[in-house]
C-alpha cells in the first residue's frame, strides 16, 4: 500500500516557498511558484504539482533556471507584446506576462503576448484564469520538450503542448478547458512503468512507432496525440504560436526539463486576453454562459454517466474538497520534499505540516 | 458505377455564379460564393463544395438567406470588431469580416472580429488563408447546427464547429490546419447511409447514445467529437467565441441549414489576424517555419507511411491536380446543378462545361 500524506494547501505553500527561497529564489517569486504548484494539486492535477519541486531546485542549483531574471518587454505596440523571460522560473515569467497582457487588453480590448526564454510554467489554467476577474476570456499556451511524433512520423518532434481557455460565467463557476495535446499526460505512463502495469492501447508508441501497451517501451518511444492527426496538428500550431513569433525554441530544439544539465529550455509561451465589454455587456455574456451550462448539464445523460461536467467543473469540485482535506502527496514526492527541506530550509519540520496520512 | 463529371474550376465558378445571380444574389457576391465552393472542391473538400448550391438556393428563395445584406460594424474599438452579418450569404459576410479584421491588424498588430447573424460560410480555410499574403497568421472559426453531444450527454447540443489556423511559410507552402471538431464530417455518414454501407465504430452514436456502425441510426443520433472529451471541449469553446461575444445563436438554438424553412441560422463567426512583423521579422519567421517543415518531413516515417504531410499539404496537392484535371462532381450533385441552371440561368448549357466523365 502506498503511503499518502495530506497537507493543508497553505502549509504546502509555506513549505515550497521556504525551499525555493533556500535555493535562491526571491521570496515573492518563490510564493508565486508555490501558489502555482499547490493550485495544481488543489485542482487534482498532481502531475503538475509538488512533484516538480525537485527538478526545479536541481535546475536552479545547476544554473539552468535563472533566479534573478530580468523579464522585459522587447516589443510593445498596438495590442501586442513580445517578452524576454530571461530563463527565469516559468511561473514568475508566465504570471508577469499574462498580467501585462490583461493590462493591455483593458486598454485595447484584446491583447496577445508571446514569450521567449521561458521555463516549465506548470498548469496553463493558472495564467488563463487570471483574466476571469476582469471579465475577460483568457488563453494560455506553451510548447514543451518533444515526446510526441508528428502524425506519420516516429520521431518525437512535438511536445504535449497544452492549451487553456478560461471563460467567465455568472452564477456558475467559469468554464476552464485545460488540456495537453496528448491522449494522456506522459506522467501516467511514467506511473504505470513504476508500478509495472500495462498501459491501454492507444496511449503510446514504442521507439519503432508501433502501438505498445508496455509502459517502459512507451517511455523509450512517444505518446500519441489526442484525436490522431487533428491533435498532432493542434500541437504543431501551439508550437508555432509559442516559438515562431517570440524566437523561442521549437520542436526538437526545446531543452529537456529532466536530465538536462547542459542547456536552458528556452520554451515559448503565448497568452491572449479578450475584454468582453468591448464586444457585449459582460453581465449578458455571463448570463448566456450560465444558460449554456444549464442546458448542457440538464440534457439527457448517456447510460453510464452520473453527471455531465462542463470543462473545468471537475477541477473546481476537486479544489473544494482538497481545500478541506488537504492535498494528497505520495510518499515518493513527500520524501523528495523532506530531502529538499533538510538541505535548503532545515528550520522547517515537514512532518509537522502533515494533517494525516 | 457512379458517374462523375469533371469540370474545369473556372467553368464551375461561372456556373455557380450564374445560378446564384439567377436567384437574386448580386454578381460580385455570387462570384465570392462560387469561388469559395470551387476552392473547397479544388482542395478536395467535396463536402463543402458544389453540393451546397441546392440548399443555398432553396434558402435564398425561401427568404432565409438575405441577398442584399447590410453587413455593418456594430462596435469597433482598439483591435476588436463586432459585425452584424444581417443573415446574408455566409461567404459574403465572412469575407468582408475577415478582410476588415486583416485591415485592422495592419494598424494595431493583431485583431479579433466576431460576427452575428451569419449563415453557413463553407470552408474555414477560405477566410484564414486571406491573412497569408499580408504576412499574418489567420484564424477562422464558426459554430454550426447541433449534431454532436457534449461529452457525457446524448443530446446533440454542439455543432461540428470547425477551426482553421493558417501560417505563412517561406519556400514551402503555408501550414493550414482546417478541421471539424467531429471525428469525421457528418457528410461521410450521409454518404455511407446512401450507399447502405456500415460506418466504422467510433464515428457516431445512435439516438440512445450507443456506439453504432449503422449509418442510418447514426444520422438519427449524433457524430462523436474528435479526441473524446477534449474535442467536445474545443467545440464548446468555439461555440462560445462565435456566439457569446457577438450575440449569435449558440448550441441547440442555431438554425438548421437543411430542412429549415422557418428560421434564419444566426450562426456566429470568429476571426483573428496576427501581424507577424510586430513580433519578429516575417522573413525570419518564414525561414524558421520552413526549417520546421523540413525537419518534420525528413523525420523517420512510421512503417505504413509513404510520406509525412504537414497540415494543409494534402489540400495543396489536391489543388494542383484538380486545377488541371477539373473538379470531380458526382452525378447526384451534377443533376442538382442542371435543375438549378434550367430554373435560374437557362442560357447556360451545363453539359458544355464538362471536360470529361
Amino acid at each position: 500500500m502506498t503511503n499518502n500524506y495530506f497537507i493543508h494547501s497553505d502549509k504546502a505553500k509555506l513549505l515550497c516557498t521556504a525551499i525555493l527561497k533556500g535555493v535562491g529564489v526571491d521570496e515573492k517569486d518563490a510564493a508565486i511558484v508555490a501558489d502555482n504548484l499547490v493550485t495544481a494539486e488543489l485542482r487534482g492535477i498532481g502531475s503538475h504539482g509538488l512533484s516538480r519541486m525537485l527538478v526545479y531546485c536541481e535546475r536552479i542549483v545547476n544554473g539552468f533556471i535563472n533566479t534573478k531574471p530580468n523579464v522585459k518587454i522587447l516589443k510593445e505596440d498596438g495590442s501586442s507584446l513580445l517578452i524576454d523571460g530571461d530563463n527565469g522560473v516559468g511561473q514568475v515569467i508566465g504570471l508577469k506576462a499574462m498580467d501585462m497582457c490583461i493590462q493591455k487588453a483593458s486598454k485595447t480590448n484584446i491583447s496577445m503576448c508571446t514569450v521567449k526564454n521561458g521555463c516549465h510554467f506548470g498548469i496553463a489554467a493558472y495564467y488563463a484564469m487570471r483574466a476571469l476577474e476582469q471579465d475577460m476570456i483568457g488563453i494560455a499556451l506553451t510548447n514543451a520538450p518533444s515526446t510526441m511524433c508528428p502524425w506519420g512520423s516516429i520521431t518525437p518532434m512535438l511536445g504535449t503542448n497544452p492549451f487553456c481557455f478560461a471563460i467567465p460565467a455568472g452564477s456558475h463557476r467559469p468554464i476552464v478547458l485545460d488540456c495537453a495535446t496528448s491522449v494522456v499526460a506522459r506522467g501516467k505512463v511514467v506511473l504505470a512503468d513504476k508500478e509495472n502495469k500495462p498501459i491501454p492501447e492507444g496511449w503510446a508508441l514504442d521507439k519503432m512507432g508501433r502501438i505498445t501497451t508496455d509502459a517502459s517501451e512507451a517511455l523509450k518511444g512517444s505518446v500519441l496525440p489526442f484525436g490522431n492527426y487533428k491533435g498532432s496538428g493542434i500541437s504543431l500550431i501551439i508550437d508555432i504560436l509559442c516559438s515562431m513569433l517570440s524566437g523561442a525554441n521549437f520542436g526538437q530544439h526545446i531543452g529537456e526539463l529532466y536530465n538536462n544539465s547542459e542547456t536552458y529550455q528556452n520554451l515559448g509561451f503565448f497568452f491572449a486576453a479578450i475584454n468582453i465589454r468591448n464586444f457585449t455587456d459582460p453581465v449578458l455574456f455571463k448570463q448566456r454562459i450560465d444558460n449554456m451550462i444549464d442546458e448542457i448539464k440538464q440534457s439527457e445523460k448517456a447510460s453510464d454517466i452520473e453527471e455531465i461536467y462542463v470543462p473545468g467543473e471537475i477541477e473546481f469540485n476537486n479544489e473544494e474538497i482538497n481545500r478541506i482535506s488537504g492535498i494528497k502527496v505520495g510518499a515518493g514526492v513527500f520524501n523528495d520534499l523532506v530531502s529538499l527541506v533538510n538541505k535548503y530550509s532545515p528550520q522547517i519540520n515537514p512532518y509537522e505540516l502533515v494533517i494525516s496520512r
